[in-house]
């Protein structure tokens, strides 16, 4: 990290730098230009917070010149993570594509909707047993009942199961159902989440926050990765901005560059990345040749019935016509893609 | 709500839209118009979704007339609320001014803070024990020897208590020490924490999320209502734009426009708002003529030392000065403000 | 359009309305709910502007049921249109790709450049002679004298040329060299120059404006399609949000969204899209993949001499592998890409 | 401005980067750390271009350190600007309240809007008479006819006249009529228009672009100082944000940020700024207190009757309250108000 001096800082400022660098272990190489001062941090930088440097007096610019995290940086780590579910690998050559509905709403549709999603080629059931509801008067979740049917069509069909976990008291009970623990946009910040996420041995899927930049975003799976858990998948569903045809806009440069910042896989969310199931399969292709390991659709036999986001979810045919496109897209990028030729 | 068919919508789409709206209760009017049919569901609207409308064959747009929130609304109560914090009343011709440091970092420090500024005319005393932090491996707060340090603090100064909880599980226990529980803007959407915010009888004060909409807002404050607890303070404090001089761009205009659309106090957070110190006295004054009900500023003794937040805390001269400038500013607007002139 | 007047709109509030729409020339059809009257205009709604009628007394809601684009838009001409730049289709099965310099800095680099480009497989040269900065004090382009370096390496590579013009006075000039007429990014709000381009016989290239909805760059296209001139080429480069990391955030689903809204062909800047050359290469499949009908790169023999942007900028190498990537992604959607294997 | 090498970089890189900014004329400092060599450039910075350096192989970042603005900055001139239209000083003790309808229409509605706003205390008339419109089917602006409508108002009431010129070469006609240009937001960015404002010996008022950066604001104003033209006001009226039930996100932050990065006067246009007519008094009182030197505010007879704008219109009688709520405000901040009470 590097402090300049503005032009008009004394001795004492400069005493007053130097002594909260060395106070927290870290040593200082001065450097005294023309115009100003220039002290330089050198050690575990991260020690140091930006702000409370330069609320020092005489202290002009802080730069940081390491990344903030760690555990979750290309340069902690330089080789891809995978991350094994069970079986199935995200983040290896296969794009593992996670579907099924925004909502379990009853036994008999999820089973239809899981069916449905595995004979197309999905590897991963999704669907929400607790649900974040930005209005506390819809419907919110079936809970435990929910997690069941999902744990029942994981049986019947051999999807992996991923489910959303709303609250720290309830990590243990949904990850005794699911495959991955899925943490939403709306809880990226959410650091006792986090921090219950990761002290359990299960994958989890940490959504970007629909207003936190990549750098936010990769502090939060700094979260889960330093309570030990490393299985975290990373993914990109749509960020807030002031167009208005879509419900968010999704920002498919975070693949090649979390790509160049980190190690962690990550897929992408198009359904809720544009709001509109007529733009999933366009969305779905790019993220593909963009480099994505994966992707979470939405998915539902009839979306006119659907309890939430029926607007942004696929029919089944319209599903298994994105997976019939899919695969001469992944190959083209060195990628399979598990499709299933309809019978 | 209206519903309105497109042109090529069919007498069995018109019939599925009819049959939805009367499930859930309500009633419907059919209007037959040169182009578009119109279907006006008549009844509680908040039963409806209007994306479950959306996505109906045959329906063009929906159009919500009213709006989602309701206990939160002007319409449901239209005298202002007034929040009573133990004696301070929030809501009513005083500004009540709420300061201190971001967080509480030792007893010696706090119970200076909590001396200088009653000294000054705050109220309320702000000071966080439990801190939501974007790293890790940052300073995350005294825990529950903070909320003693904030209780003793109240002991010396008769100061009223504002703090943060992060947890549904952590609420009574900060209950028990907190005379305003705050919610954080990072927690804005964590409904599990609004509710259990909502089951205890303790004034709550609400941050508005930083990329959250007003509606999305009072729709939060919603969840605390609706769960019983009427005591919802709102506080603004900066959403995130594209501008860079400043920490968050801080939205003034939601002090006018709540009060038009709600009963419930607003007040603003200039600190976070400007994350500037040298911007904390002007926008403290232009949210006082907007309207505010009241302040939260951030104030340290020697912000250099402060473990988070010092580049935007006021030292006490500054804020004895800031005190001191918004007493006519309240006056000109009816208002008054609790400054005490230094001896 | 329909208008929803209040609950306790009387009827003299109605007659206004109803005589500001047939003022227009448009009829009224009037329906009275249970709660509200709705007032249906029928006939060419686009004389009408939302902002008169809501601002009536009595009115509650108007909503616009077309979009206020009508050249532009699918329902106007339902067949994609092709713009023929000199021979060069761009909107047809070949993916156009123009590269070249940001800016044109001086003849050798313009030409060395082109040459570079052309045996890549690039059909259009890119390069700016008037540039708009940011600083008055940064380079602002060669002028005349860039157009004509234009003109001679459209000379020597048989490449057809696109370039910006700032102004309305300058468009006669720009179009005695250029091929095609760039309206940047920052004057997509320049409602005099879209004039101006539209009354002359040259194809336009028309960014979308960095803060502009995608409504609003449909109606910009729409300024140069009244005027007469139906040959706009549409170019996402980007919009700007709170992500820090890249330049802009490229926004994709702009493609398939533009697609079905409109008949007019679509191509993408990766390069002030993320602003990193090293991301430009996976935007560009991804953009391909989502639909594109071309590509605006901008490459440099020297990244590290150019007078601007040159960290955006790619080197002939990796333009040419981008170019060898590129082939099997758009064989994957049904297209082709002139790609030329090095010799 | 420090350039921060790479831990990678070699002598060669150093080499290149000690060259270009000799190239330019300035100095260099070098000062080698444990990890970073760190090169400080000396002398006149702005002839540097970040971007340049920064792909420049070896450089890890680019440190500016001083504003990229000279002209425009307190630092150049530490005194307050103030701009004397024909005799009323903006960016004097008085609060210069500038009035009139968005569009001028017709003669008589001018003229009666001119003498109601010139009652209520106004001094300055606003109006355009050359309209940016998103549609091209609009009502464009009466052209020079609103502008003889402007001047007579002018002769009859006594106010000065302020209205937006659109394109380069109707400089001078409207500069003929008016006693300030308007740069509208839209055109912030348009550097002909701003260079050729900067030509005439006419006040300039500068719009703040609705996604434009306080930093490229500066700029803009930069180009006009540059040109030789001293005298601008610059006037925040809102930036684009998420946020949807106001227009636009009034940024009151840029009042006390620009005064003290620049010696230029700023005014807050409240009407476009919050797109709603009542919350605009609010905000007027807001900006006052903020420090603002004047208001932009649209006034209409008869705001049902507007062309364009209405629903953010003031009627007379409302505008003469808000004057008369100014009037202490502006007094508990040490200014003044020409308010006139009603007869």
């Amino acid at each position: 990290m590097i402090i300049v001096m503005g032009q008009g800082a004394g001795q004492e400022d400069l005493n007053r730098v130097v002594s909260m660098i060395e106070t927290k272990g870290l040593s200082v190489h001065l450097s005294e230009g023309v115009e100003h001062t220039i002290v330089g941090a050198v050690g575990d930088v991260r020690r140091l917070v930006v702000e409370e440097l330069e609320v020092l007096a005489g202290v002009q610019r802080v730069v940081r010149i390491m990344h903030p995290f760690k555990l979750a940086s290309r340069e902690f780590k330089a080789e891809s993570s995978v991350v094994n579910v069970d079986g199935v690998q995200v983040g290896a050559e296969q794009v593992v594509v996670m579907a099924g509905p925004c909502a379990v709403e009853n036994r008999d549709v999820l089973l239809e909707t899981a069916e449905g999603v595995a004979a197309a080629g999905a590897q991963v059931l999704r669907g929400g047993a607790f649900k974040p509801r930005t209005s506390p008067y819809s419907f919110q979740g079936l809970g435990e009942e929910g997690l069941r049917y999902m744990a029942e069509a994981r049986e019947t069909t051999g999807l992996k199961v991923v489910t959303e976990v709303l609250t720290p008291e309830d990590v243990d009970l949904v990850a005794s159902y699911a495959d991955i623990l899925q943490i939403g946009s709306r809880n990226m910040h959410n650091y006792s989440l986090l921090s219950a996420v990761g002290e359990v041995d299960v994958p989890v899927l940490l959504k970007r926050g629909l207003m936190s930049s990549i750098e936010e975003w990769l502090m939060a799976a700094e979260y889960v990765l330093a309570k030990g858990n490393e299985k975290v998948i990373l993914c990109e569903r749509g960020i807030r901005t002031f167009e208005k045809y879509t419900r968010n806009t999704l920002d498919l440069s975070a693949v090649p560059l979390v790509k160049s910042l980190s190690h962690l896989p990550i897929i992408i969310d198009p359904s809720h990345g544009t709001g509109r199931w007529d733009l999933v399969s366009a969305m779905s292709l790019a993220a593909v040749a963009a480099g994505a390991d994966g992707l979470l659709v939405e998915v539902h036999p009839r979306p006119e019935e659907a309890q939430s986001d029926g607007g942004q979810s696929l029919k089944f045919p319209v599903f298994q016509e994105m997976m019939r496109l899919l695969s001469p897209v992944a190959e083209a990028v060195g990628r399979t893609v598990n499709v299933r030729e309809a019978t």
